[in-house]
C-alpha cells in the first residue's frame, strides 16, 4: 500500500514588495492554482510595463493543473491570467464580478473563447479534480465579489483569506462570514494563508460606510461647486457611495478615465452598481449642466501621468476644464512609491485655484485590508495548525507571524516563506523541503521576458549618463579613412560643448593608433582602446561616465 | 527731491516642491541675499546630481550685493553657496555651526580663502551695506545654530523665520526667542516670511526631548543587543541624545557614513556636541567590544543607495556585519519620494533577522518644523502687515496663506509668490510689479547647467526604450559598401532576438534604397528613411520605440 501523499504549498507570488499573487497547492498528481496577478514595475525597471510571476513550474506540470481559483478581481490577483493561460489549460473559478473583469481583460488579449469559466457564489462548494473541494466564503474588501477559500483536501482543510477586512456595515452584500470561518476552525484547519498588508496598523479598519457619510457632508457643504472625485476604478462600493451622495444632492454623474468606464460598465451590467435612471451622463455632455449640478468620477488618484485627473490638472483633458469653483476629492491613499506624483497633481490643482480635499486632511478614504485586531480575530476563529502569512512585504510577513504566535500558533508551525519554496505538510508535520523555479518576468510592449537584468542595467546607464558614439572608418591596414566622428545623445548640449567634441575626435584618433599596436591589434583591441581612452578623457573633463559605443567600419 | 525707493522682495528659490532656498531683498542700490541652498533631483532628472537656483539676477547685479545671510546649515539653505559665489563677492553671515559647515563645504570646492565670513550669535545686530541692519534671533530647529532674521530697512522691518519650530525644552541652546518676535510685532513689522513645511499638520510639533526619552526606554529594554541608529547627519541634537542614552547605558559610540563623520567633527569642534571622553570609538574598533557595549550612529535613514545603513543591510559594509542580535532604529521620516527606498532597506534588515524600529511603529523621530498652532502663534506675535509664506510646495503656501488670513492679515496683503516675481512694497502698499530670470540649474558631475530639457528628454528615451544603432557604409554613389550592421543597447537580449536583428538589416538596406530616391537623396534623406522605416518595423514587431541612431560613413 502506498503512503498517503503530503500536501505541497508553493508560493509563486505574493511574498514580495510588489503584488503579483499566485499560490500553488499540490496534492498527488493534481495542482490547484490560487490567483494569478500582476505587479506594476518599480522605478528601477526602466521602460517595463508590467511584472508577472514566473509560471515555469505550472508549464512543466501543465497536465497536473486542475483549476485556477480567483479570490477577487484586483489586478494583483487576476492581471497575469492572460499570460499564465499559455502555460496550462484548466477551468477558472471566481465570483461574477471577478470573472466579469477577467472576461473583459481576456477580450483585450483576444483570447476569451478558449477559456472555461465557472461562476461561484459565497457558500458554493466546487469539486476540482479528484482531491480538492473548494468552498467559497464571503469576505469584505475594496472590490465587490471578494471571496475567501476553504480548500478541503485529503490531507486536511486549508483556509485562504484572500484580501479582506471585517466590515460590519458593508455597502453591498453581507458582512464577512465569520461564523463559517469559526465552524471551520472548530472542525480543524490544517493551514491558513492570511492577508498581511495592514499588519503594521493597530486597531480596526473603518467601515467603507464612514466614507459615504463624509461624502454627504462635503457634498452638502459644497453646493456652489462642481465636484470631482478621484478613486480606484475597481472600488465599486466607493463609486456607489459617490453616486448615492450625488443623487441625494441632485447632481448628475459623469465618468472619466478608461478603467473607470470599463469597471462601471461591468459592475452595472452584473448588478453590483445600482444607479437610478438618468443619473449618469456622458462626459461630453457636462457643458449642458451647471457646475453645481455635476459630479465627475475619475481615475488618477495615484497621480498616474496619463490618467484623467492628471490630464485635468495639466489642462490636457478633452472634455473637462478645471479651475476656480471646482472641488477635487482624492478618495484614495497614495500607494508607496506614488507619493511624489500625487503631490505634483495636488500642487497643480492648487495653482489653478481648485479646492482639494485629500487623505491627510479628511476621512475620504478607508483601506480595504484588515488591521491588527481583525487579523487576530481571524486567527482566533480559524485556529490553524500551520500559519503562512501572505500578501505583504517581507517585514509584514514577519510581523504577521508574530501576531500568529501571540494568538497561539506554535512558532515552529509558522512559515514565512520565500518565492518558489516548497512546503510539504500533513497532520504529523510540515517542513520546507525544496524549491522550484520562481521569480518575476518583465513585460515590455508585447515582449514577455526578453528584457532582463543586463538590458535593464544598460538602460539605467544610458538613462543616467547618456551616450557617445565614436565612428571611424578604417582601411584594411587599419589606417583611418574617414572620421572620427562623435555622435552624442543625452550627454550635454552639443552646441555649448563644441570644443569638447573636437577634443574627443583627437582622443579617438590617438586611441586607434594605440589600439593597433596593443593586444592583437585587431578591431577588438581598437574598440577597447577607444572605450578606455575616451572614457578616461570624458571622466577627467566632466566627472561623467556616458555609455561609449565605438563603431568601426572597414572598407 | 527724489522719492524714497520701495523695498523689493524677489524669491529665487524656496517656493517649489524642492528646497534650494534663496530670497533676495533689494533696497535702492543694495541687495541682501538670504540663504542659498540646493535641492536633490527628482526622479525625472536622470543622472543629475544636484539642483541649484538660477542666480543670473545676482550675477547681473553683482556690484549691488552687500551680503549673504544664512539662517542655518542645512543643505537646502547653504548647499548652493559654492556655485553662487561665482556670481558675486560679498561677506557671508551665519552662526558658528552654519559657517562651520559652510567652511567644510567650501574647502571641498577648493575655495575657502577667498570668502569673508562673519560669525553671528542670537542677539547680534549687523549693519550690512548702507540700508540693512540685520538682527539675528534664536529659533529651534533640527540643526544647531538656527536663526530667524529681523531685517531693519528704511522701508520698514522684515522678519524671516528661517526654518523653525517652537521647542520649550530644547536639547541645547535656548527656546525660540518669542519675546523678541513679540517686541518686533509690537513696534510694527512690514512683512514676514514664514516656514510652511508642516502647515498641513494640526497642533504642535513634539519636543526633540521626547525622542531622547524614547531612546532611553529602547536602550534599557535592549540590553542584549547591539544598537544601530540611523538619522540625518545634520541633526546634532538627535546625535547628542543618542550619545546621552549610550553613556547612560554604558555603551561606546561608533560613527559610520561620511556626512555623519563630518558633521560630528564640526559639531564637536565648535562645542555643539558634548561627548564624554572615551565614548567615541573608531568604527574599525567595534570588534574589540561586545555587541551589547555598542551603539553605531549611521547615515542612511532615507535608504540612499550608497549610504552606510544600506550597505550594512546588503552586506556591503566594510566594518559592520549586521544580523540577528542587532537592533536598528530609523530615527527619521522618509522624505517624500524616498518611501520605497526606505522600505527596501527595512525589508532587507528583516530578512537578516535584525529587529527594526521605525517611525510608523514608535516615536523615534520628531519634525524640525512648526505645525499649525505654532505657525499661528508666530503670526499672532509678529503681526506683519504683509505676509509671504515660504519654504513649501505650492499647496503649503496656499494653506499657510489661509492661516495668515485667519490670524488677521488682510487677504490683499498676503502674497503666494512665484519664483522670480518682484514684490515691491512700502507702508502704503505692496504689489507684484514684474519678474526677473529665475529657475533651476542642473548640476551633473562638474557640469553646471550644461544638461537641460532636451538632454533629459533623450536620457529618458534612452533609459526607457534602449538604443538601436544602424551602421552602413556608402560609396560616393550611395551604394552600400559595407553593412548594414545593427548594434543595440538596452533593447532586448540579442541572443534571443537574432532573427529580429537579421530582419532589421534587411529593413535598413531597403531604407537606404528608399532614401536615395526620396527628398534630396542625400545623407539626411537616407537617415530619415532609416529612422522611419526601422522605427515602424520595430514598433510593429515589439510595440517599443527605441532611440534609432543611423550612422552612415562614406568612402
Amino acid at each position: 500500500m502506498s503512503k498517503k501523499p503530503k500536501l505541497k504549498i508553493i508560493p509563486l507570488g505574493g511574498l514580495n514588495e510588489i503584488g503579483k499573487n499566485l499560490t500553488v497547492i499540490e496534492y498527488g498528481e493534481e495542482i490547484l492554482a490560487i490567483d494569478c496577478g500582476l505587479a506594476f514595475p518599480s522605478e528601477s525597471m526602466l521602460g517595463i510595463d508590467l511584472v508577472i510571476p514566473d509560471t515555469t513550474y505550472l508549464a512543466r506540470n501543465r497536465n497536473k493543473v486542475v483549476g485556477l481559483v480567483l479570490t477577487h478581481g484586483h489586478e494583483d490577483h487576476i492581471g497575469a491570467v492572460p499570460y499564465a493561460l499559455k502555460n496550462f489549460n484548466a477551468p477558472i473559478y471566481g465570483s461574477r464580478m471577478t470573472l466579469g473583469l477577467l472576461e473583459h481583460k481576456l477580450k483585450e488579449h483576444g483570447m476569451v473563447s478558449e477559456v472555461e469559466m465557472q461562476t461561484v457564489k459565497p457558500g458554493t462548494v466546487k469539486k476540482i479534480g479528484q482531491n480538492f473541494k473548494v468552498e467559497f466564503i464571503n469576505v469584505n474588501h475594496s472590490i465587490a465579489g471578494a471571496l475567501a477559500l476553504a480548500i478541503h483536501t485529503p490531507a486536511g482543510v486549508l483556509v485562504h483569506t484572500g484580501d479582506f477586512k471585517i466590515d460590519c456595515t458593508p455597502i453591498s452584500g453581507e458582512m464577512i462570514n465569520l461564523t463559517r470561518l469559526g465552524e471551520l476552525g472548530k472542525a480543524g484547519v490544517l493551514a491558513m494563508f492570511s492577508d498581511s498588508t495592514n499588519v503594521e496598523r493597530a486597531g480596526y479598519t473603518m467601515s467603507e460606510r464612514t466614507v459615504g457619510e463624509r461624502f454627504d457632508e462635503i457634498f452638502s457643504k459644497s453646493s456652489d461647486k462642481r465636484i470631482i472625485v478621484a478613486s480606484f476604478a475597481s472600488n465599486v462600493h466607493r463609486i456607489q457611495q459617490i453616486i448615492n451622495s450625488a443623487v441625494r444632492n441632485k447632481r448628475k454623474v459623469a465618468v472619466s478615465g478608461r478603467s473607470m468606464l470599463t469597471i462601471c460598465e461591468v459592475a452595472m451590467e452584473l448588478g453590483y452598481l445600482h444607479v437610478p435612471k438618468g443619473t449618469i451622463i456622458d462626459i461630453e455632455e457636462i457643458n449642458r449642466f451647471r457646475p453645481q449640478q455635476l459630479v465627475i468620477v475619475t481615475t488618477g488618484s495615484q497621480g498616474e501621468p496619463m490618467s484623467a485627473l492628471t490630464r485635468m490638472a495639466f489642462s490636457d483633458h478633452r472634455s473637462v476644464e478645471i479651475g476656480q469653483g471646482d472641488l477635487v476629492i482624492l478618495s484614495a491613499n497614495p500607494i508607496p512609491g506614488n507619493e511624489k506624483a500625487v503631490s505634483t497633481v495636488i500642487n497643480e490643482l492648487f495653482k489653478k485655484g481648485v479646492e482639494v480635499i485629500y487623505e491627510s486632511l479628511a476621512e475620504v478614504h478607508v483601506s480595504g485590508h484588515a488591521c491588527q485586531e481583525e487579523l487576530k480575530l481571524i486567527l482566533g476563529l480559524v485556529k490553524p495548525k500551520y500559519f503562512i502569512p501572505v500578501h505583504g512585504e517581507h517585514r509584514h510577513l514577519v510581523r504577521h507571524a508574530r501576531l500568529g504566535e501571540m494568538m497561539g500558533v506554535l512558532p515552529e508551525n509558522i512559515f514565512v516563506m520565500g518565492l518558489g519554496e516548497v512546503l510539504e505538510m500533513n497532520q504529523d508535520g510540515a517542513a520546507v523541503t525544496g524549491s522550484v523555479t520562481a521569480g518575476q518576468i518583465l513585460v515590455d510592449g508585447i515582449g514577455v521576458g526578453d528584457v532582463g537584468n543586463i538590458v535593464l542595467r544598460d538602460r539605467k546607464h544610458l538613462g543616467e549618463e547618456g551616450l557617445i558614439v565614436a565612428v571611424v572608418t578604417l582601411s584594411n591596414e587599419k589606417e583611418i579613412l574617414a572620421g572620427p566622428d562623435i555622435i552624442s545623445r543625452g550627454f550635454v548640449y552639443v552646441r555649448e560643448s563644441e570644443d569638447l567634441m573636437e577634443e574627443m575626435k583627437d582622443i579617438v584618433t590617438d586611441a586607434v593608433l594605440a589600439g593597433r599596436t596593443s593586444g592583437h591589434g585587431d578591431w577588438n583591441s581598437i574598440k577597447t582602446s577607444i572605450r578606455t581612452m575616451l572614457g578616461d578623457f570624458i571622466f577627467d573633463k566632466t566627472k561623467r561616465k556616458p555609455v561609449i559605443l565605438p563603431v568601426i567600419t572597414e572598407v
